[in-house]
């Protein structure tokens, strides 16, 4: 059977030859190799209970905040398209969303959120027909009933997808209790925790007091005095890492780190539990968290990821009505050179120390990413993240990074999604966007043919493993 | 005829098939579509009046600062190029500039300049030779010949090029006496005005508090009072309606925008009207005056276009002796995430306001611009402006906003040109990069050959109608 | 003999017809142009003594911060790879390193770098094996052997290799001793100095209090009086041009300048005689002395060349064990318009006075530099510098510079390189992507075949000469 023109085998590739040529035969070469997802947010109750998912608008629609921030921007509203409301009015049921989807799908036309879409449609319930206003409610009845099958449960759809590794994100309070449970069913491994302390590492969280309290309480450490808070994460990182954890994940909105005298740890942490602290110090409780998290990870050899560079919420109403998540983060601009300085220049050269940059401002790649990349050990530069995770943005991030990083100090490819089904269609388009970017080059004979074959196997598998130091 | 080199009819699109033949395709389909000039600064007296054009240089060259500043870049003098002085001393007469310019013209070798000065020369007059110092006296002849018919005279021109709607662009304290005569004539609609109001927004205009005064007189408004200030603006722009006007325009240095209580309104108005104002002041009142002007349009309807970011006047020798708008406007970084925030926050979800943003500082696209319009109802992106309104500017364009705010979120097209033969050289530069474009995406597969026809169609045409409002 | 795939003739090129065809015509064109190379750091000593080149390890590895960043930031030790510590403990030989470097030369793939090894293995030594562990020791034996031929000395390159001028650069205090006995020899106009008085200009050195001390000594003037100071770099550039220096160069971290009063001025200088000067007085000064140095330059016509935005020294370790220029210089953003106003206004209309820019933020390219350097007769732009110099960078240039600024803003191109062999895989590289990126335009239908001819000679020649002035 002809796959229809929206998925198409050569998708993606370059359409001239030779080039369109040597891509096809290097991602021949990939396309089946087994799904490294180091990094994402997927959610660990899947995992644990293999329990099946309700609806397609819950699969596709709701949970998907590329998805409902494009319908919102052509005016649709939230109520419509079922997001829930924290005043609890009531919302559009699944498959009245799904049909407004269906009639805007032409509004995702380019995107990236419709190749995943189209992709999963394709790979998980043999559709091939295009979601539109005609076909909107046979693919709804296709979704709905194949859910129910065993093949469409998340172990199943893990097994499918060739996922040998799959990393979730937990904070710091988390009692994993799923994952407490996948150790138990022997599956932690395949399944990862990964420690994401944000929440009792950044004071703009209203919580924070009550958070520290609580971590205090949970690791049996006294948080007041600076030693027993870094002591406190200490053994957090080590009960994450009885689940599986390889690694740290920080979401700051700037890359500042900081490398203070103990006196002013101390002092910093005083006003922040007694909550006298203003914007600054919270800035700077970031700044020097990161820092002590590094040298945590000296000790204990977690691999540190900074998502740099979101400013959150940036919609008030939305976030009173809503919450956050749901299509409101914007990036800004980020200084990773400055920010940077003062822990690098605490333990940089560490052997140890591995740390991975998530970038959003990505005039940072050529101008500040890949010239630190190539030049600290401890640097590796992540995969297109967010908005940039798209044929365009992994073409400007390969175009911007490689001559000055090289290849190999590239942390391979995350997926970073909350949703299950478009992991693979991810994978699939870094996966074609690598070969066609070696194809091009092979074609400008700036590559040999075996060493593009060597690299476009370590950028679709190996590098994850190697950059997140799974064995 | 077969056409010379520089008018080659494939000119702009892919050189390699099949992208080639697909843009040829989808050309064709838009060429010929009537032009939507909805942003422009053709002067309106020209529409008024239906008069002839002086004399060759006076059409290409003495009101093109694209064209000036490139000779000046290299040596040559304004006063040898005839732009006239404040002080009045004598300059060059049209032939001799224009001699100079055809023998410069090599300077312009890749430039939008020359493109649509080619562009011209052929479409309004039928010359297909490339100017130089050998065809410049025989061009110059064939242009001043054509003047003198009733082909070249303004509304002629309109027809020509299928001009259905064109928006001049007057100031606040501008009579429209020019738009008072197409109104008894039933032009008005064809032409309209736009409201931009920054003679009487702008503190940095040494004339501010004259203008503030003459705007209270104007309407019978007390402008000495906040609240009367912003009702001789709702007035003014219900003014700037009955002349056509769907739009207001706001040309600022940053994107700041501020939301502050009355009180501090007041105070502010109090200290510029007093002459008491400093850079900060200034500043804090523009940025005031765009959340107002968002207010009144979430009032009235009127969209908002906002150009942000040109640093004016950078060459204070150039501006004694000449004046604005000669080449001297320089962009800068702009912020518009935290420089929209305080509007966005007050009004941002209004259904019925709409905000265009022109942007000159690149990086914005995918980091900042994308990423909000693709979230915000009230926020589109206008067309690449002023330096990136060319080729590759427009690649760059498509290439960083369309993945995350979609092709449906753009403004279509605008010319913003004073150079009224120029008007389809650039529209024809937009459908040709849009079909190159959209052409390498169907060549990859990622966009259907049906998708593509639409969107070509809706960029090159119904695009700019939708998003200024106009039926 | 066929060419090896990693030397294939028509590497860089486009790939696919027409382009490719078309580059390989203008390529052909300027391929043998001989070399202009107005701005590097060889060492004046080779030329002045034309003596031999010690091993192969010293030729391509420990001088070459390119190669060591990489290794580097693969884990690799600079112990290992033989460079220099300050305490004066063993490194590795030659050799070992060498083997080092070929062990992990996979890690160079796409970078330029690999482009400039291979290129000049082959180019200088007839090499066409690739470099590898298999290979390591035949290729080290083989250049150690040539090293001793006389076709290997420092003369006998530059005739090989066609270089018609080559500028080293010096410090102000430098006295200019192998430049001397060149004079003797006949070898200056081929071989020129620089005059770069960063030693005096930047009181962020530590000994700058001592060097402009000697700078007084050197030159019989009062520098601590202002005007004495401004004499003294008068007669120094006058010094200089005897050893054919028809340049200056000024490092700053940024573009800042300043024109300040005399008194103020002389009260920076006297804080910085008594080492009492911060951080805002050092960059003050630096911004005072360039615009103190396009002074001079309207006065005696040397082209002033500013290479701004780097910060330097990130790494403190390294720069304590083993000192500065090793791979820890990282850039950072820069601000053009705003850093050059002062300098500009004061200036930038003088027609003696030409700026050629270098930029580390590609992001200016087309907000900042290309306006600036299409308005400004006084400014160039120069070509893509340090981490930009590569195929993608020069692409990324030529993108985004060439339609606002034109092809004859540019300066052509600068090797900038300390390593000798690599001067003419570098202009190789500059002269394929030049050819390539007219191609494309050509195939496009955006320039035609002779113009792009014209354009290709004169920034593969012609351009350099004239930017700097070299008769």
């Amino acid at each position: 059977m002809t796959q229809p023109a929206h998925l198409h085998p050569d998708r993606l590739f370059p359409s001239a030859e030779p080039a369109r040529g040597i891509a096809r035969e290097l991602y021949a070469e990939v396309a089946d190799l087994p799904l490294i997802c180091p990094h994402g947010h997927t959610d660990p109750s899947w995992f644990a209970e293999n329990g099946r998912f309700s609806n397609p608008a819950a699969l596709f629609l709701t949970p998907d905040h590329y998805v409902l921030r494009m319908l919102r921007s052509r005016g649709l509203s939230y109520d419509d398209l079922g997001v829930p409301r924290k005043d609890g009015k009531p919302v559009a049921e699944g498959r009245a969303a799904w049909r407004l989807l269906a009639a805007n799908y032409h509004l995702f036309a380019g995107t990236p959120s419709k190749t995943w879409v189209d992709h999963s449609l394709h790979w998980a319930f043999g559709i091939t027909d295009e979601l539109s206003p005609e076909t909107a409610d046979r693919i709804y009845d296709t979704i709905d009933a194949a859910l129910a099958t065993p093949e469409l449960l998340p172990h199943a759809i893990l097994d499918r997808a060739r996922v040998e590794v799959i990393a979730t994100t937990e904070f710091a309070l988390d009692p994993l209790v799923h994952h407490q449970k996948m150790e138990s069913a022997g599956t932690i491994g395949r399944v990862r925790t990964t420690y994401r302390p944000d929440d009792v590492t950044d004071p703009s969280r209203p919580a924070i007091v009550d958070n520290l309290k609580r971590f205090g309480e949970l690791t049996g450490e006294d948080i007041t005095r600076w030693e027993g808070l870094i002591n406190a994460h200490r053994k957090r990182r080590e009960y994450f890492r009885r689940f599986g954890a390889v690694a740290t994940d920080h979401g700051v909105p700037t890359a500042n780190t900081a490398d203070l005298p103990l006196v002013e740890k101390q002092a910093l942490l005083d006003r922040i539990l007694a909550g006298r602290h203003d914007a600054n110090d919270a800035e700077l409780f970031r700044a020097q968290m990161l820092t002590e998290m590094a040298l945590l990870s000296v000790d204990d050899g977690m691999v540190m990821q900074i998502h740099a560079g979101s400013r959150r919420n940036t919609d008030p109403l939305l976030f009173t009505e809503r919450g956050p998540d749901l299509g409101a983060d914007i990036p800004g601009t980020t200084d990773y050179v400055g920010g940077l300085k003062a822990l690098l220049s605490r333990c940089g050269n560490e052997p140890n120390l591995r740390i991975i940059m998530f970038v959003l401002d990505e005039t940072t790649y050529a101008r500040e990413l890949a010239p630190m990349a190539g030049y600290w050990p401890s640097l590796m530069i992540g995969p297109p993240w967010w908005f940039h995770d798209s044929p365009q943005g992994i073409r400007r991030y390969l175009d911007q990074v490689v001559e000055t990083a090289g290849f190999y100090n590239l942390a391979g490819f995350n997926d970073d999604t909350r949703a299950l089904l478009s992991i693979p269609a991810r994978h699939d388009v870094w996966r074609r966007e690598v070969a066609g970017f070696l194809a091009n080059w092979v074609a400008e004979h700036r590559l040999t043919r075996s060493s593009a074959s060597d690299i476009a196997r370590h950028l679709s598998y190996q590098a994850a493993k190697d950059a997140y130091r799974i064995s």
